[in-house]
């Protein structure tokens, strides 16, 4: 068989602002493949069917090396195996990852982080880029991870129409969770409304703090957005609320406050923050083990306690300015009187 | 017998800056009480032991009334019942709780917020207000609760020194943690040291962002201060660090910045942040379950999912410019090829 083209999507300069299409990513078609031919060399040629295309990739627009060599695009696709010779990828299996790249045919040297995918017979692939990929991925995990979501609480989930939101508000209405959302136009509120959402707000024709205020406080927020309506989220948060930050990136470009810093390093470490105050722990939980083993510990020497002992009440003014001027050397304590 | 004098503190005026021993706090004589002949009309009398300052003592001195009538101080005690009336509460039981009026007798009628207390025969009751009181219960609460902790791990403690850090860094080291910990004076780094504290530096003659470099990343932070040492931390720490923010008032009253704000939310709720990304998930413990549930439901519409299928490799940059700009209507995925 003659050779065809093999067209592909070239990223070729950085975008100075918006990417600009034919410009910053070109589409080329002047390369060709010969589908009976090409070397296979033990790996396996798939022919890509379905491309996802993420927020991430205006990220990965930088320059990737000094002498100013740009490249293909890659990102989660989906393709099919047309010809192998690697063992256990047989012709027609399907391979998932976020490695594919944006052409039509490509050669791989092995799975790596592409794995192979059977499709429900009633799902068509692009599916599995979205709800059943890597987006509905995350909002399952996050959800399941980290909500501590109980039946009855509040949660307020940011840009709900997308696909990590609209995944979202639906596993909280299976938990039985009462869900605000909001959205920016008029056929994505109707949408979340399809959803089951409770609350379901316009938010560039609602003022957030309105809606919180009368439908909150919220247990859980999960953040897709950032910037003011997180403020507004923090305002109206319930005693022990969960913050689930899955993307705040609105913003983060020019960014110079120390809160969205936070929230920066929050989400790409995945850092957990925790107030620790004694009104909100869990006394039944842990006080009865508390007293049956730490006293006889600090008793015992096993473990010391650092302390500053002041005798007298007269001398209470004197060591509330050490405690606040810290002055004081250890846990100061006023001996008002023996037995 | 003869009524005998019962002297207390009283908070006279709200402090401009450090309360003023004498001035903003009063010890006052006055008073007298008649063991014998006071009514306990159901109720019983304590003889105060021992009292605990704490630094939240600052917060409480502000006007009580718009007259501008003040009041006495109640704070962690533990007393002795030298009286009573009340079922249960004998003569010689000791009460602990953090309503002890800064007085020497006080007459009380219900238990409220006070418990009955037994003290290890080795140890007196000043430290039931320290290590085994609130401060050590905190550290207790909060390390078992919120750090998840492993062996092996490195955290870092500051205000190592005080009776929550000291029972923290403690508590570290039988879990197999690498404890970093801080403190202002030479006899506190030795105290830190005795406490088996692996690195120990003073924060007033060390660079924190060094020591942090040199020994981290962290695990774990727990925070009794908060600031620049907090920045130092967010920036030495590993993926899945936990932030246990227990006082970061350092400041509080004069910041502006919305990261504090932020934390001081945190603190003042125990609000729980997470960050969540698909590289930092549980892969293994969810995606079994995710393939096995979400898909079907995707198909058979007991789940829904937005999505937006574009035709043709070549409009992958004008998919692009548009997911940038969110004019997309839904999850963007390009069909490039049918099977």
């Amino acid at each position: 068989m003659a050779p065809i083209r093999n067209a592909r999507v070239l990223f070729n300069s950085v975008p100075k602002g918006f990417p600009v299409p034919g410009e910053t990513t070109v589409y080329d078609t002047t390369q060709t493949i010969d589908l009976d031919t090409v070397p296979l060399n033990g790996g396996f040629l798939i022919k890509t069917l379905v491309l996802s295309v993420d927020p991430y990739f205006r990220v990965a627009m930088v320059p990737v090396s000094s002498s100013g060599i740009y490249c293909r695009i890659a990102g989660f696709g989906v393709a099919v195996v047309v010809c192998s010779e690697a063992p256990g990828v047989e012709v027609g299996k399907h391979v998932y990852g976020h490695t594919i790249l944006h052409q039509e045919y490509t050669v791989v040297h092995g799975l790596g982080a592409l794995q192979l995918m059977e499709r429900h017979p009633n799902l068509p692939w692009s599916v599995y880029l979205g709800a059943a990929g890597m987006p509905g991925q995350t909002a399952y995990m996050g959800w399941k991870e980290y909500s501590s979501a109980k039946a009855g609480e509040v949660v307020f989930v940011t840009a709900g129409a997308g696909s990590v939101g609209s995944m979202v508000i639906q596993l909280a209405k299976k938990d039985g969770l009462k869900v605000i959302t909001s959205a920016g136009s008029k056929e994505k509120v109707e949408f979340l409304r399809s959803l089951g959402a409770d609350v379901v707000f316009n938010y560039k024709t609602n003022d957030t703090r309105m809606v919180l205020k009368k439908e909150g406080p919220i247990d859980i927020y999960w953040d897709n957005v950032g910037g003011d309506i997180l403020e507004a989220a923090l305002e109206n948060a319930a005693v022990h609320a969960r913050f689930l930050q899955c993307g705040s990136i609105s913003g983060y470009n020019s960014a110079q406050e120390s809160s969205k810093v936070f929230l920066l390093v929050c989400l790409s470490i995945t850092l957990h923050v925790h107030g620790v105050i004694m009104a909100h722990l869990p006394l039944m939980k842990y006080l009865p083990e508390f007293y049956a083993t730490i006293p006889a510990q600090l008793a015992s020497g096993e473990l010391k306690y650092p302390e500053e002992v002041t005798r007298g009440l007269d001398k209470v003014g004197d060591v509330i300015l050490s405690v606040q001027k810290g002055t004081n050397k250890a846990k100061a304590v006023v001996l008002v009187a023996e037995e």
